[in-house]
C-alpha cells in the first residue's frame, strides 16, 4: 500500500470518551484518520438506528491526517453517514472502540460497538470492534496497543472474508498472557430490572456464563487475562436446523 | 398441555399499532396472553436496551386472559421488563409483531421486532417475530393468521432448538403460495442518507438483494408470494474461519 490507507472511526460511548482518543491516537500511526461518532453516551445501542429524526452532524476538528465529526445518531447512523455522506471515498478499514466494558458472549448482541462493525461489514469495509473489560472511564490501554494494531494492520494488508467482522476484548490487566482467537460463549444476563417506585424500574443485573470450562470462549480468554479476537459473521442463519425444521408439520409439503 | 399457556407479546411499532392488535387477537385463541409493548414506534431499535433511563410501564387493559401494559423502553427493554419484574411465571411463548415491513436478509440487524425475540430466546423462552412487507399502517392480517397460528402452536407443543429463535415473513397478498424454510439472503441497503440542509441528514434508502436467483433465501420466498421461516442462532461466530485464522500471524504460537 503506497498511499496512506483510510481509517474511519466510531463507537458508542461518544466522541469524548477516553477508548476513542486512544483508538485514534493508535490509528493515527496507521493511516489518515476521520472519526464519525456520537455526541454523547450510546451504550447498548445494538444495531439501532434513527428513521424518525433528523440526524445532526458538527464537524470538530480537521487537521492533517486526522479529522473528527460528532453525529446526534447512533453508532450505526455514525457509519451509515460517513460512508454515505461524509466520506469522498470509501475507507480502507472502520474500527470501532475502545468500548469502556467487554463486548462478549451474548452481550455482543446489545453493543453499539460491535453495531457499528457491522454496519461497515454490510458495506463491504474491513472492520473490528475493540472492547475492554473494565467499568472505569479512566484506564490504561498501553498494554492492548501492540494487539490493537497489529489486528488493524492485518485487516489492512489482509481484508476479512465477506460478510466476517472481527470482535476484539481486552481483560483489564498490566500485560496480556497472549491472544486467543475464540468463538462467542454461552451466556446470560440475570435480575436485570431492579424496581425504583410503583411502574418504575432501571436496568441492572449481572451476567453468567454459561460453560465456564470452555477454553475456546471469549469469556475464559478474558476470564484468563487473554485478549479474545471473534469472528462474528452478519448471517444469523441457524443452518443446522434448517433440514428438520422442513420436515415438521410447519412447512406441508 | 392442560391448562391454557401463557403468552407474552411485545412489538416495535407500539402498543397501538395494528399489527400488535391483530396478533393478540389471534394469540388469545391459544392462551391467556399479557402484551408489553412500547409506547410509541421503536423502529429499528435492533437489540437497543436502556441503561441510562428509568424505564415507566403502565397498566392499560386487564380482562380475563388479557393484560396490556406500555413501556417507555425499547423492545428488548420490554421483555426484560415482563420476564424479570411484571409475570409471576415464565411464559410459554414469546412472539413479536406483526411487524409493518419486512425483517428479512440484513434488516434482521436493524429489527426491533427481532430483538425482542432474540432477548426471549436468550432467557430460553421459545420465541416468534412475525413481519409483513408493507409500507401501510393500516393491512388486512387474515391471509397470514392460519400460519401464524401453526406457528405459534408448533412452538408451543415441541419448543425450540437451544438459542434458536424464529423469523417469519409475509409478503403483503390476497392468498400466500405457502410457507418456505429459508436461510438469510445477502443483501444491503443503498443510498441511506438524504441531506436535509448543511448538517443534516435523514435516513432514507432502498434494499438491494444481492443474490436475488438463490430459492433458498427470504427475499425470495417474499418476491414470489410465500411466507419465510428464518430460524436464526443467538451464536454469531463464524466458526468456517476459526481455524484459517489462528494459523495468522495474528495469534503468535
Amino acid at each position: 500500500m503506497s498511499e496512506r490507507p483510510l481509517i474511519l472511526i466510531s463507537n458508542d460511548d461518544g466522541v469524548q470518551a477516553q477508548g476513542i482518543k486512544e483508538l485514534t491516537r493508535m490509528m493515527c500511526q496507521l493511516g489518515n484518520v476521520v472519526v464519525v461518532a456520537p455526541n454523547g453516551p450510546r451504550s447498548a445501542a445494538s444495531c439501532c438506528i434513527s428513521p424518525l429524526t433528523t440526524i445532526i452532524v458538527e464537524l470538530l476538528k480537521e487537521e492533517e491526517g486526522l479529522t473528527v465529526y460528532q453525529c446526534s445518531g447512533t453508532p450505526t447512523d455514525c457509519v451509515k453517514l460517513a460512508l454515505d455522506g461524509l466520506l469522498t471515498q470509501k475507507p480502507d478499514l472502520v474500527v470501532s472502540g475502545i468500548n469502556h466494558g467487554d463486548n462478549a458472549s451474548v452481550s455482543i448482541h446489545y453493543s453499539g460497538t460491535v453495531g457499528a462493525a457491522i454496519e461497515a461489514c454490510m458495506k463491504q469495509v474491513p472492520a473490528i470492534a475493540y472492547s475492554l473489560k473494565t467499568k472505569s472511564h479512566e484506564c490504561n490501554f498501553r498494554p492492548y496497543e501492540e494487539v490493537v494494531l497489529q489486528t488493524a494492520r492485518y485487516a489492512l494488508e489482509h481484508g476479512l472474508p465477506q460478510d466476517v467482522l472481527l470482535n476484539v476484548n481486552f481483560p483489564e490487566v498490566e500485560q496480556l498472557k497472549g491472544i486467543k482467537v475464540c468463538r462467542m460463549g454461552r451466556g446470560r444476563w440475570m435480575k436485570e430490572m431492579a424496581k425504583e417506585g410503583e411502574g418504575a424500574y432501571h436496568l441492572t443485573g449481572y451476567f453468567l456464563n454459561l460453560e465456564p470450562e470452555a477454553e475456546d470462549t471469549d469469556y475464559w480468554a478474558l476470564d484468563h487475562g487473554f485478549a479474545s479476537i471473534t469472528p462474528l459473521q452478519l448471517d444469523m442463519t441457524a443452518h443446522r436446523v434448517i433440514e428438520s425444521l422442513k420436515r415438521t408439520p410447519l412447512t406441508p409439503p
